[in-house]
């Protein structure tokens, strides 16, 4: 498998970053784009990637009592002329069902027929049509808090797009609560972004910096929109989930009321949060490496891969038998809720097997030939080191220790992301300073995280943005008080923010 | 909680069966119809039912090698051209997406614009899609099989809908497998139908007959249609899920050709089979009573409701803990594969409580009050026995045994089931018998499931449909070569065929 001064990404991160980006899907085989247009296939080790995401994420909504349900994939257009009313210049970019039928036309085509009285748009996000129904189903105090996620597809038309970061189709889900008390919402607001913390934290191995988005950039119609943001890198920040506080804006745009205790008409209070496949794309950008993926062992649909070194013309049943049944010991072991995954290549298609693997991102690979065996032993190599190394272990021993060398692994990818992260964060005080790190941010080299005092105003925030494509991710909740001039105007300023380029 | 003489729902299935049946959705809460036309919103209780489906059957698909993808939402106007060129007056109900934006219009509400080039449709089915990947994917015998599955929701503009039955928008799943062989493409048929029978049967406690369509019922493109048949209470049948074998016309419609070991190019032999949220149909019409739902334990969202008996003006605290401590040793014991799923329903409104919950059709209902705990005991109610009928048990015993009552009950609705469709399934010979039997069908009472010798004409299958709304559900794999003569035309006939009215 070695090949020493070579990648296997080609280009690498450090020549053309969304290329490699690309490169590395491609080689994993995770996706790929699609003949329609803006849309997306996630392939089969992609999509395991989603589901052992969402098996893990949907446990822990529910653990906090929400329940999913299921939602129209259309909506009629006059639910979102409500929302057109007071925004000037208002144009949405989504998918707009205009007739139900097909029929042939006079050149042996098809042309749309059956035109709807009312066009139906598909769904950017559930948000109207639920609250909607929560307007439905909510009377009294009793029948609150409701707590409802949706896993969906969703549209939004894009003219530019990136494989699992902008699609015009990608999947999510987006949670949707309501609350008799303002207090109750809020806590409901932080638990959520405490879940996507953990799960993303702990599962993806991205750190993440958690904290509240400036009234710029939070969500249309929240009170408070707060966040994850993570370094992907290129140094760009990439916000992983978002929890918002709707205060009582949305039950009163869809009439969500409730009698209180007192037998007082009230408007419920309500959150929202989600978050989507576009973690899958900043998981690829955070571990990944020349050789292709890096997948944390959490998520990965593959543990471990067994490549069973044949000899040619020799009898090789032995080294099959003896490869199906480290499997088999492997797979009894359990990991994080499932059992050890494991895969046999028996393909004889030399070394390009070993490099199909790296590609592919599989935690630990396990070289198995005669000798191996006279020496009960195996070979073994893990994705979070260089791909020529590898050690010879005792066979027993890789078997009782594979979850503390997959936990490793896990624990190395979030270490090395985390201080990757602090190599690359900055406190800023001087704007000329500021200023030129950014200007000189190219390609993979886009700059930093710069902890910078923030004065409080949109002037400033705008000025940044349209000088240097540099946006305040978040107000971090850890981000001390503390004395400072804002980097932009000089103004007294009690808190630094963070700043980054973003996706 | 005992109301003698009277239901809990109404009409009686008796009465009004298809009235009675969306009664019993809506008094379970499992789902309603939205206010986008011909879709349903599926709330928390039904969605939970097809969550416990999905797991289900999912690990039984991968059990057998097959990966889940995910597919683009749309499909360009042009894949279906080709669909429609050998069609005579070619019609297909779909949602037609023509534009992309929306903005405003001169009485301030909004209005499609950038119209698209090409029309794209909300996918019917992603076979066209899933063929044009693998025509792709697939270059060597190397690459096969290709065992494939989607979930996902699709689109099919029904003018007259009844939930799970029949919805403008469904969830379904469709798997599609390449094969190098027609062999291994027959077995895999085979083997998914098998699938689809232990779930249907084992999970959903719903007897099914297994068979083959005619050629007028087969599947359009392929060389053989397989599936399972469920008889309804009003005598009905309902097809519970299919799996068809597609030769290679499927493969020669999409280039799905490969190399073969021998150098030769030929085309791939395929499959493909779905089932949908019309099994929740199916099984809420099978066993579900004039109190409303009846769950099969194994895909139910609780298993058990505790119902604490409140003293007025008393002391409530030692009976929650009572309450408490019950469920959470209830839900330390595991049954199949989840533990075991305990609701406490704490609210004080009287006798509406349990009935609440008998309409949901949750398995086991326990009372529990000071007497109760003084006793050690619990009153305990089976949702498969009337729902006065409940008796005294040892609070350990209950413990002890609780996952053996579920199975009692799951068992019991399969064979209640089975037992009504023998009761309902009569062998023929005349012509007369036949035609009177299904004239007087009304309602509830739909017929029957008529075992009928059938000479294999197109004629006969058609005249009997027209007659009497009654086809050929299949043509079952267990019924014995036997010499008889066409229930219509009287010629010669060599095996009875499965009759009935269908949804």
């Amino acid at each position: 498998m070695a090949k020493k001064n070579k990648t296997a990404i080609a280009p690498t991160r450090e020549q053309d970053y969304p290329a490699w980006y690309q490169e590395v899907i491609k080689e994993s085989d995770m996706a790929e784009n699609s003949p329609v247009r803006g849309c997306m296939v996630i392939k089969p080790w992609g999509y395991a990637v989603w589901e052992n995401m969402v098996r893990e994420i949907d446990a822990m909504f529910k653990k906090t009592g929400v329940k999913n349900a299921y939602f129209p994939l259309f909506i009629p257009l006059s639910y979102l002329e409500k929302e057109a009313e007071h925004v000037e210049g208002f144009a949405k970019e989504c998918a707009v069902v205009t007739h139900h039928k097909l029929e042939k036309d006079d050149k042996g085509g098809l042309k749309p027929a059956g035109k709807l009285t009312e066009p139906l748009i598909v769904r950017p996000t559930s948000e109207t049509i639920i609250g909607e129904s929560m307007a439905r189903w909510i009377g009294s105090y009793r029948d609150l808090p409701v707590l409802l996620n949706q896993w969906a597809n969703v549209v939004r038309w894009e003219m530019r797009t990136r494989m699992f970061l902008r699609t015009s189709e990608f999947l999510w889900q987006e949670g949707h609560t309501a609350h008799a008390t303002e207090q109750e919402a809020k806590e409901r607001t932080m638990l959520m972004l405490d879940v996507y913390t953990k799960f993303v934290e702990k599962y993806l191995a991205m750190p993440v910096i958690r904290g509240r988005k400036t009234a710029s950039e939070r969500f249309p119609g929240a009170d408070d929109t707060t966040c994850i943001e993570a370094m992907m890198q290129d140094k760009r920040a990439l916000q992983a989930g978002t929890s918002h506080f709707l205060g009582q804006n949305f039950a009163k745009g869809s009439n969500i009321k409730f009698q209180t205790e007192e037998g007082e008409e009230a408007y419920a209070w309500t959150t929202s949060w989600g978050t989507s496949t576009r973690m899958i794309g900043g998981m690829i950008m955070v571990h990944s490496d020349d050789d292709g993926l890096v997948l944390p062992p959490r998520v990965a649909p593959a543990h471990v891969v067994i490549l069973p070194i044949f000899k040619k013309d020799g009898d090789n049943r032995a080294v099959m038998e003896s490869a199906q049944s480290l499997k088999d010991a492997l797979e009894e072991k359990q990991y994080h809720g499932r059992h050890i995954i494991v895969e046999i290549d028996d393909r004889d298609i030399g070394g390009a097997r070993g490099w199909d693997w790296v590609k592919k991102g599989v935690p630990v690979r396990v070289e198995l030939g005669q000798r191996d065996m006279a020496q009960n032993s195996v070979f073994m190599a893990r994705r979070d080191e260089p791909s020529s190394q590898k050690q010879s272990m005792n066979r027993e021993d890789f078997i009782g220790q594979i979850t503390d060398i997959l936990d490793n692994i896990q624990d190395t990818l979030f270490n090395r992301a985390k201080n990757y992260r602090k190599e690359n964060t900055f406190e800023i005080d001087d704007k000329k300073a500021f200023y030129q790190l950014y200007k000189k941010a190219r390609g993979f080299n886009n700059g930093a995280f710069v902890m910078a005092h923030w004065c409080g105003s949109e002037e400033c925030e705008e000025k940044i943005k349209k000088d240097l494509s540099v946006t305040i991710r978040c107000i971090p909740f850890d981000s001390p008080t503390e004395e400072g001039n804002c980097i932009c105007c000089n103004n007294s300023s009690s808190r630094r923010v963070l700043f980054a380029k973003a996706y």
